[in-house]
């Protein structure tokens, strides 16, 4: 038998406060397909979260990650050349040498004609870029406490694990 | 009792073959120091790699990923403003606004009026766009299953489970 109008009123009511209007963002949730299968786009979305975290929490030093991850490769490898750099972190040419006149520009970086090769220079930090860089190092540690609150230390884990192996 | 100098000569001699000179490329292999800890480093490297086997695939549609992204959604959910689909996929909204005037040059987008906002515009993908979009989402089949192969199928299904968990 169907529910009186009055009992289907009186159960609107009591239910009211259990059922919630979808918030703005809720009611206009999109569908997102294919985009749903693609590692690509859970690789990219995250990173791009956990890069726009990077980039305000070291915003007062104005270093992205990039020039953080070119930075801490010449200062534990003093004297590698510039193809050497870009090719461990797979950085375009045009790019690197953009970034390094840069880094030059604000006296992070010094560069000294190489023994080992004639046609590349050897690339060191200086004293200034040695100080900017232990700055920035303590300010990432802070963004990847964040991080790892963030998303679990366990899974933080797990997923360190899974993507160094596709290095 | 020190091994004569004929001994050590014979020895290093018969060792010889199993002694390998590092290769090129592991004698330059560089110290990444901090940039081990950093799961933002590791996300970047593997999206990296996955991304550029996405725009060699797609290459003959000259289709990048945010394109795709953008394609994907449209169609998915017609009418939608670029506010919308920009807040969904995480796109600046001067970025967007290039994109989907290049989409629109292509013929593979129009805009029209919107019902529910005078202000803005209802995207939705041209026959033409449709047509380009079926023949890209089949390419971009082809470029996760050779993402799968490379990866591992347990290890990709690993991977998207964490990475979904953070939207």
């Amino acid at each position: 038998m169907a529910p009186s109008r009055k009992s289907r009123v009186l159960a609107a009511a009591v239910q009211a406060p259990a059922r919630r209007e979808p918030a703005p963002d809720e009611a206009s949730r999109l569908d997102f397909d294919v985009l749903n299968g693609h590692l690509g786009y859970f690789l990219r979305r995250l990173q791009v979260q956990v890069f726009q975290d990077f980039i305000r929490t070291l915003g007062s030093l104005d270093i992205r990650p990039a020039q953080y991850s070119v930075l801490i490769l010449i200062e534990a490898n003093p004297g590698r050349s510039q193809a050497e750099i870009g090719k461990a972190l797979n950085i375009e040419r045009a790019a690197l040498t953009k970034m390094l006149h840069e880094l030059e520009d604000r006296g992070w970086l010094e560069r000294h004609d190489s023994i080992r090769d004639a046609r590349s220079h050897a690339l060191f930090l200086s004293r200034d870029g040695e100080n900017a860089l232990a700055r920035a190092k303590a300010l990432a540690q802070e963004h990847e406490r964040r991080m790892e609150a963030l998303i679990g230390s366990k899974r933080r884990e797990m997923l360190m694990e899974l993507l160094r192996e596709f290095g």
